[in-house]
């Protein structure tokens, strides 16, 4: 049996995800509006006991047309694994669109026309869901979670427990790997002290243990087959990176993504 | 508000969708497994009158995992708007997989195991939706109508108007365009004659108009947004190709597909 993620199929996500903005909220100066928005991954079913916030969608995402799908988004699914959390889950991200530029995200990080669209999204979320937990991925997720508790009255009310970790990519990003590396298992070890007791209803009741100084191959959990649509290939969720942004100009190489299959992975 | 199509989710085709056939059904030499089924386009939620047989999906279909979504799907969608048909069809492959080679679709048009899944589909197509006629693009599709209608009891009680026309990328595989494009228009011009009186519940009554002795840019019809996946960009719908298989050999060709932005459908 081949497990698939539906999608958007009912409401209150239905009237979300057909009134989207677009190039009016978000400037193409600032965002790949072209490869058009990616909305989730995960429970859109009522079920999701933790809500993830990411920031945004990369290429892999922009095929899949799902969020946190990329090869470092496995320590994401590492970390839901450690709280018990296999399954009842739901993410969305701080931008529907991929940042473009190193300013892109920063310039947006309090753009109120783009947080009311992720706020509606956020209200959706905790009035459908019994969310215990809300897990921010780096500062500008920490920011719109923020944002979404000043927005209205349920923000709010929401009483769960909110916890930032530094984001899954920092020590990619990083001239001292190790550094980075020792960093983000601190912040992720201070994430699940937070998160673990307030998951009361995990999908595995675990003992909680705590990261070492690094994350290695087995702190890494495959994203499910269920939670990508129907037909895809297993290996868009294999560890290797299989998109990647290529061109001779600029021009072409925002137009352009590279999808090749991972030589170990052909059957041919 | 911008339209998309949920996909499969809802019976039958969720259990179809959930138990297709892999490699032991569809062999590698012959079918571009590694690219996953691609299923349908249209509407799977009852209330298609025209069912539409194709061959297979391509490297545009791979992305879109939609099936008849190339540019010159358009001609498929023009022919249906002939028939006042603008929303109210499905449409389904002969195969789930993309052909590899010249031979693999010819060599496996009567495989008992690709038909055994295939005719499921009908079955349920034509059980789900007052389906009033059949059309298949194609040799290979009006095989596997055939195989289908002696299959079982709900082919065989099928009482719709069926019609095989020249497949829509003929001109395209043949030596003499203008008398290829001849040829599809005389066929395409009976397949109107013999369907268009059998749409009894069109979506917008036309009068039938033939087809001039080629195929014109007035008579091409985009794919509507309401049968892509939400949030794909609207050029992935344009009249323009913009996903093609390059590598510098064989292997990498098959392992590869580039997604290119058309030029003058850039924001950027």
């Amino acid at each position: 049996m081949h497990e698939f993620d539906p999608g958007v199929v009912r409401e209150p996500y239905l009237s979300l995800a057909r009134d989207f903005p677009g190039e009016d909220v978000y400037p193409t100066d600032d965002f790949r509006t072209e490869w058009g928005p990616v909305f989730h991954r995960g429970r859109l079913d009522g079920t999701a006991r933790v809500l993830v916030i990411g920031q945004d969608p990369a290429q892999h995402e922009a095929i899949v047309r799902r969020i946190l799908v990329g090869t470092a988004d496995r320590r994401v699914q590492g970390f839901l694994a450690r709280l018990g959390i296999d399954r009842s889950y739901v993410m969305v991200n701080t931008f529907l669109y991929s940042v473009f530029g190193q300013q892109g995200g920063q310039a947006h990080a309090e753009d109120p026309e783009i947080a009311k669209y992720r706020n509606s999204w956020l209200d959706a979320l905790v009035t459908d869901n019994e969310v215990e937990a809300v897990i921010a991925l780096g500062s500008l997720a920490g920011t719109a979670f923020g944002m979404w508790r000043e927005s209205g009255p349920i923000g709010a009310a929401f009483d769960g427990t909110f916890h930032k970790i530094i984001h899954p990519t920092f020590p990619e990003s990083s001239g001292d790997h190790a550094a980075a590396m020792a960093r983000l298992t601190a912040s992720w070890n201070e994430g699940l002290e937070a998160l673990h007791p307030a998951v009361s209803h995990p999908d595995h009741a675990r003992q909680l243990v705590p990261y070492g100084p690094e994350l290695t191959a087995g702190d890494l959990t495959p994203v499910p087959a269920a939670d990508f649509p129907l037909g895809l290939p297993d290996w868009m969720r294999s560890e290797q990176p299989w998109a990647v942004r290529t061109g001779a100009t600029a021009a072409e190489k925002r137009a352009t993504v590279v999808v090749t299959i991972p030589p170990d992975l052909r059957p041919f």
